[in-house]
């Protein structure tokens, strides 16, 4: 079984990024630069938010958090995010996911400029990654099929089953595979029997926020696994959404977590910033 | 099996948008009013474009229909569109496809205002669609989910398998259906063993554009088949995508070629064009 770990694909990407954004500079006059706001004091966005600046930072760029507190009026952010849009020394601006429940996301998913929308959440971006002519890349499933490229892992002509519809990552990567030519089972939580559907899968990519829900009887042997969820097992240790003791004997690829897709998702989120920062410059 | 005719739903919206126009009318002064712009002389669109005039006129909009010579600059018809979209009274504006080769769809899918776009075709309300919250419906799927309910047979909870992967068809009816909770395999000409696949499924979305590519070993006993499709046969009859003869004995309802689908996409963008309207007056 091959074993999916981010780490070397990522440590590649980064140097290269590195050296694409040094010759940025120069051409540019300044560095890329991303903007990212988090309203309140959610720990896990916290440390999410953290990990994105200090990986912007890593590989050259400048990045600015803007911090409030939860009771913040959403007009307030709003205009922030308006001065940030109108600023021509930004490139990327993300908005960290939750919002606080005063926030309406269909509002906020048009806040942040198309151009400048590294995070691929505003409905014009949705709209042109659907139609098969994306401006950004989402972030975790063009994380997940970089992560297949580099294992020389190809879904052409496969059968897909993508087990989730979130927005952010079972809707645009089911979108994206099918680009690629799989066919392609969605599955969720309406799903009858959804072991049988999902057993038919050469990759199996689950999205599902659900610990440990896919066990060995979901996965055809010599399937390929990309396991998208993160949990705490009650004994502290992290697990996915894949059973991956009684699942790693069967299949014939697998990602790890932590390790697989997670770091991905943030190397995505820098190179769409780059791309941002090279559209803006042209 | 169950002829799932048009006819009768037709009529009876038709009806009811035809009073509520002439309500519309009242407050708003003015009547719902639909462009229709025509570039060259394919003969199948002008059918489609004289018929898109005479049942936006039926229900007592305006229809004003605007054709361009195959050989005119896009820049030209980029124009006009630009003066519709800044005209008060103008509530919808549909570009009839396919345009010639100068277009690029990748542009064009831009021009048409969101607010004004009725066929749904502009990026930010694909997007819309699939995040969730529409502003308009596809007018081709919308009209397919009309005629199930019509027929009171409801996807939630069941296998659908939609062939094909168009932008216009088989991408948003996927979407559609899912929001409906319906586990959804998507196949299409890249699809290894297709038949295997939709054999399993409780509702059968044909949009593959190939003649009678769904015969009767591709049915599960039951299924409820939608055909999307309209060919023309060496006899000169209509037929669909799915072989009539051989599956409607299996099937345990089933849509007509004509007659079934067709008049749905229309009457789904007479009632966009009347969202528009009300939009537009609020």
């Amino acid at each position: 079984m091959i074993l999916m770990n981010a780490k070397p694909l990522i440590e590649k990407r980064r140097e290269f990024l590195k050296e694409k954004t040094n010759a940025l500079v120069h051409t540019l006059g300044r560095a890329p630069a991303l903007a990212v706001i988090l309203v309140g004091s959610n720990p896990a966005s916290q440390i999410y938010v953290s990990n994105k600046s200090k990986a912007a930072e890593s590989v050259g760029f400048t990045s600015e958090t803007f911090q409030f507190e939860e009771s913040t009026p959403p007009q307030k952010v709003y205009e922030l995010v308006q001065q940030l849009n109108e600023d021509p020394a930004i490139d990327g601006i993300l908005i960290q996911r939750p919002l606080p429940n005063s926030f309406s996301n269909q509002e906020v998913m048009f806040w942040v400029l198309p151009e400048k929308d590294v995070d691929c959440l505003h409905p014009e971006n949705i709209g042109l990654l659907t139609s098969g002519l994306p401006r950004f890349n989402p972030c975790t499933p063009a994380g997940v099929l970089l992560l297949l490229d580099f294992y020389q892992l190809t879904v052409d002509g496969k059968i897909a089953c993508v087990i989730g519809r979130s927005n952010i990552v079972g809707k645009p990567l089911a979108s994206m595979l099918l680009a690629r030519n799989a066919s392609v089972i969605q599955i969720h939580r309406g799903t009858k029997n959804p072991s049988a559907l999902c057993k038919q899968a050469d990759f199996i990519f689950a999205a599902a926020g659900s610990k440990k829900l896919v066990q060995s009887d979901w996965v055809k042997p010599g399937a390929v696994i990309v396991d998208i969820g993160i949990h705490r097992e009650e004994n502290g240790k992290l697990c996915g959404d894949v059973d991956f003791e009684s699942t790693s004997p069967i299949a014939s690829a697998m990602t790890p977590v932590p390790g697989g897709v997670g770091p991905m998702t943030i190397q995505v989120l820098l190179e769409n910033t780059y791309q941002a920062a090279i559209n803006q410059g042209s």
